[in-house]
């Protein structure tokens, strides 16, 4: 049972700040009902919107909660003077101090996503995704120089996850390549890896979580037994350790807790966008 | 040249609170220079920050913007008494109106994402990646009643790339299905997806822009001109016409509104997620 509603407006899509919205609530102890209410760009959408929110909080008999980005003046307007229930506003509450500070006038323009679909970065990060896709799991050995980072780890490691993360939110080329028993037979990393050793980056993980994980895949196989799991992580994390590779533990992370680790050690420029290019 | 160096600090990862600086940014007539300082969870790091955030500001001769996600009371103090710049409390800005509403005390847990990994959440986005690359591009017609949305279009249209979004953002299972000349010549919907209709949404595409990209991967092919993709967008469409399939045009939409319009359109009650489970 929730125990409140919370609403997100947006005439852009809303998912930042749904993700922020919903950082706030996780500070208290409730279980809020979060709703999006995207592309509320036009009057009308906006009488609609604060109809849903007004109803809403009849209903239950509690204040709906109201987090809001909207650019358009006559948007915020309507929003401001007929919405009941505790808005706030996270693009007004900055933006006049960012005036202030900067001396300018803000756009108003709506959307950080309108017409970006033509972009240099849009198209980048469309083509960062489609190299993950191909280099995943060490499929080939073809152009591993264009890759910005290569992740190694044994099997399910985490290593396909993270690196569709990186490829869709920074838009980097990100290429993965799973350690196996022949390389730890070689002890030796894949030869294919050796011209790029600056660009490695490895994840290791908790040898029960593993066999864990592969048991859900492979249930009673020797790949997934914990004596296996054990011996695979030792020995990844040997060879990691003789080669100078940076590795982490992904066993009680997240997918966005890793990347950005990995940016610090591999990328340490990335961790900062250049707008408009 | 960048106009104006904007620091994004946070005890977690700040990735949220980047985007969001980014967008607001965006409403400037400026380049910014964005630099994220993640994981500044200690006294210490937080004096550390300072010194890199005030240093930056004395050479450049400008004060830094900082925009701040922080949560334990002691780092915030440290920023807030020795940062020069102007400082955003993107946090306790709105949780003491957040406090005052719901009548209770914010818990300042550092984190969106700390300890997820193995809670419920975060294994289901684990789950839905997997099922979601094992079923790109029509790979495998198994468990296709398991998806939460099955994508349709020609080959290139988005599908790839919107696919894995709706998986990595909101967790849902995606397969994707390309609509190819054999469907055209029998004038029919793949009869895989028959089953499934009421899960299907189209993707379709400006032919230009098709065969731009298109030319990008086989350059002068019969697949790339503009002739062939015409034909196969008008067949694609008049098929999803016939099928009653609701689709959008990608062609000048990013994959976050095209995930936003795929949610209101398939799956409504997926535009709020539930914290807590």
């Amino acid at each position: 049972m929730h125990t409140r509603t919370v609403f997100v407006i947006s005439d852009g899509t809303g998912i930042t700040a749904e993700t922020f919205g919903t950082a706030l609530m996780a500070q208290f102890d409730i279980t809020p009902r979060i709703v999006r209410i995207p592309f509320v760009d036009t009057v009308d959408k906006a009488h609609q919107a604060v109809r849903q929110i007004n109803h809403s909080g009849e209903v239950e008999g509690k204040n709906p909660i109201v987090f809001s980005t909207l650019v358009n003046p006559d948007v915020v307007a309507v929003i401001t003077q007929h919405c009941k229930g505790l808005l706030m506003d996270m693009f007004g509450t900055f933006v006049q101090p960012l005036e202030d500070e900067l001396g300018l006038k803000s756009q108003h323009r709506v959307g950080r996503f309108s017409d970006i679909s033509q972009s240099k970065e849009y198209l980048n990060r469309m083509e960062a995704i489609n190299y993950t896709l191909a280099h995943d799991d060490g499929q080939t050995h073809a152009d591993l120089s264009g890759a910005d980072v290569v992740l190694i780890g044994v099997s399910r490691s985490g290593k396909t996850p993270t690196s569709l993360y990186l490829a869709m939110q920074f838009g980097l080329k990100v290429a993965n390549y799973p350690l196996i028993p022949e390389d730890f037979d070689r002890k030796q990393l894949p030869p294919a890896l050796e011209p790029i050793r600056k660009k490695l980056f490895g994840l290791t993980i908790d040898p029960q979580r593993l066999s864990d994980i592969r048991n859900e895949r492979r249930p009673n196989s020797r790949y997934a037994s914990l004596q296996n799991c054990r011996h695979e992580v030792a020995e990844a994390e040997a060879m990691m350790r003789r080669a100078g590779v940076q590795w982490l533990s992904s066993t009680h992370k997240s997918i966005e807790e890793i990347s950005t680790t990995v940016l610090q050690q591999v990328l340490p420029q990335r961790l900062g966008v250049n707008l408009h290019g």
